[in-house]
């Protein structure tokens, strides 16, 4: 097995493979709008032959980078928000020990997180944390004036040159930004930082195969070759318009689900290490496809765990949902059950199987059981959560979501209501150049 | 402020006054139902007066088992699923320094949590890392034979022997499980296991405030009394039949909104220690109402984090969802955003302010945004993360489930769907007495 594979047969009691098939000329034209830039949005497709063509020497400067980073500091913090966070968070959380952060590695730094959110408690215990750590930021902004990052990274910033004097501390940061314009760009220019560049025609939510992912997953020691390798594969592979192409047959599939009046898709694991593949999976769907007031509502849950919460709903709750499923054929590790004597558990009957044969079993049991209860289920087949497999896992998704974004007829790549929130938020807190913003919101309060 | 307190003035928009009022009575029986006991499912209803009845001598017996595992252990093990992982897990969560996995505090053991999956790597490195630490266990299991906690509790009982002997082991371990009867009594009677019970008439999903969540809880250092404290205190607040009572307002409002078309809710938080706590009502929700192919589908949200994620479908998307804002009021630290001569990234207009006015801003900005574009709001005012708020909301939610509930004409004390991926697993793993399922199954591959 050497690649991520797709199972769309148990939905096809809900949606025929006819239905499906009518859509063929829906997602062969949208597959060319992505592979031709024909489309809506065309000035973002940056990302779809972005594996193919990353250059060697991009990959060893993020190393290199990553190398010293690795060398110089106890904890790197990578400060970014949307998608210049989850696909770093999603990459690194797959491939850690489950329990990484309780165990102190050195020669590996911890990669933490900031500017993804403004908790006051977080970022003062992060700050707190850090006093008497060798420490390293990553601050990735396009502008450098986005609120979230920009208050984490000044604050940090302050700190680190507090700790080490501005010339170390201008070592030890590296600003992934806008090639020539924008805030961080001179900043990094007057400081000395080192930088890469966000091009201009990948978004947020695509970037995670560019150096605003790479950097960070190569800080906390994962191989970035094989992530950009696994994405190539799939590059190649998601290229024609038929069935053989499984990022076409997913769009094509969740399209003919959503038409015949399945609105929510729930990405299914059996592995809590892809909790946050699923937050990355969310934000690329939801983001792309929920627009003009319509769109898959796109969630996750981490089983077996949440089939003891979520469970009952999606057995038995309305009957509009749907789910994919990510299934991770070998475990990294091995773990037999023990057999007992007294057996008071009765567990014996799985005695000297192993855990991930059990798990196999739950996964096996609640697709049927779904299945029957009318929650139709796609299968993709991960053969292990290695950097390659989770390249052609990414990229499967950036390709898919493109081709169904645009069978839903809107734009994939723009994101239009995440600035009904800021421009509150701006009002609200009187920025300058927002003054009738504020003596608006201010009448409505 | 002394209590939490629920503000519906921005679902007016959607579902007018006159309209949640006119669910009074169904609203006014449903409380009845679960005060009095006369609904579906009351043999289920020992929650709803348990935090007043919860006897001194229990919160001393549980504070003072604690106490032991604090002194013995660097770990301790919560050994559970469904409810009893996700109301011990929320409340620590939430109460906890961000970065506490980070950081050793000789004294107060690292709770983790095991048996809420069956993922062989978790399980493998959590027995790695124990290896070399002094650690004990909380088995939390009604039957004992629930086949995640049972597979986990094998092994790691197992362990504890090896590392410790059998004898000392056993002084490590305590089990809450059911009064007399099932496998992890009858364990825990023959080796002499330190137990707490589980009472018949609480379900999982109500079971926080009883020794399920309280044990682990106390072992992490919080104050279980003043949690208890608080939940009386809403306790006290949910009786009487109208709109002064939080929770019946809180399960007439997404009723009406329900009725209106709105099939989503989302439970938001602007402050990330909150997490978990989106996780527990998940489940105490999607439990208790999806099922009979109706029911609210519970979703949640980290904001400002998902703002950037799942922003762009609730500002844009299918007009199917309202959201329940948690606002924390005030923050346990304080940070202020510093000035910067060179202000390149042009924060200086909030210079000065405290980082948690900003996120208030973003709340706020954003509850307007979705209020504009069609998503109605509901907001919890929580005074601050404290055991004694967190007991309030726990209980409020709680009550409100019950009354929500029977609103929607379902028994919300059952969860009958739960078993149908259960029964599959066991078919197919051939469990003894599962023969007929078996080839039954079987067959069907």
């Amino acid at each position: 097995m050497d690649k991520i594979s797709l199972n769309i047969k148990d939905v096809l009691g809900t949606v025929s493979a006819d239905q499906i098939k009518a859509l063929d000329t829906k997602a062969a034209e949208a597959l060319a709008k992505v592979d031709n830039g024909t489309g809506a949005g065309n000035d973002f497709l940056g990302w779809v032959n972005l594996p193919s063509s990353t250059p060697a020497s991009l990959l060893d400067d993020i190393q290199a980078t990553a190398d010293a980073l690795r060398r110089d500091c106890e904890v790197v913090v990578a400060i970014g928000i949307g998608g210049s966070y989850l696909g770093a968070k999603a990459v690194i959380e797959a491939l850690n020990n489950a329990f990484d952060a309780y165990i102190p590695q050195p020669g590996t730094p911890k990669v933490l997180f900031a500017g993804q959110n403004i908790g006051e408690d977080y970022l003062y215990e992060l700050t707190q944390y850090l006093a008497d750590k060798k420490f390293g930021i990553i601050v990735i902004s396009k502008s450098g004036t986005t609120t979230e990052p920009a208050i984490a990274f000044r604050m940090l910033k302050e700190q680190l040159e507090k700790q080490l004097g501005k010339a170390e501390a201008s070592r030890r940061i590296v600003a992934i930004t806008d090639k020539a314009r924008g805030a961080l760009r001179q900043l990094a220019t007057e400081e000395g930082y080192k930088t890469f560049v966000i091009e201009d025609n990948v978004g947020g939510r695509f970037s995670v195969l560019t150096p605003v992912g790479l950097l960070p997953i190569a800080v906390a020691g994962y191989d970035i070759k094989a992530l950009i390798n696994g994405a190539i594969e799939m590059e190649n592979a998601t290229k024609d318009a038929n069935d053989k192409n499984p990022a076409y047959l997913y769009a094509a599939t969740r399209n003919a689900l959503y038409q015949a009046g399945k609105k929510i898709e729930i990405l299914v694991n059996y592995n809590p290490k892809l909790h946050y593949f699923g937050e990355w999976w969310k934000q690329l769907y939801g983001e792309s496809e929920g627009k003009d007031h319509k769109g898959i509502f796109p969630a996750a849950v981490d089983n077996s765990t949440d089939l003891h919460s979520m469970g009952q709903w999606i057995q038995d709750g309305e009957r509009t949902i749907f789910e994919t499923v990510l299934s991770v054929a070998q475990q990294r590790h091995t773990l037999v059950i023990p057999s007992d004597d007294a057996n008071l558990d009765g567990l014996n009957y799985i005695a000297g199987k192993r855990v991930d044969e059990v798990n196999k079993m739950a996964e096996l049991g609640t697709r049927i059981a779904h299945v029957d209860g009318g929650v139709p289920n796609l299968q993709i087949v991960i053969p292990a959560l290695t950097e390659r497999y989770l390249g052609q896992l990414i990229y499967f998704f950036e390709k898919a979501c493109g081709i169904s974004g645009y069978m839903l007829d809107v734009n994939p790549f723009n994101q239009p209501g995440v600035e009904d929130y800021k421009r509150n938020m701006f009002a609200l807190l009187e920025k300058p150049g927002y003054e009738e913003q504020t003596k608006a919101i201010k009448a409505r309060l």
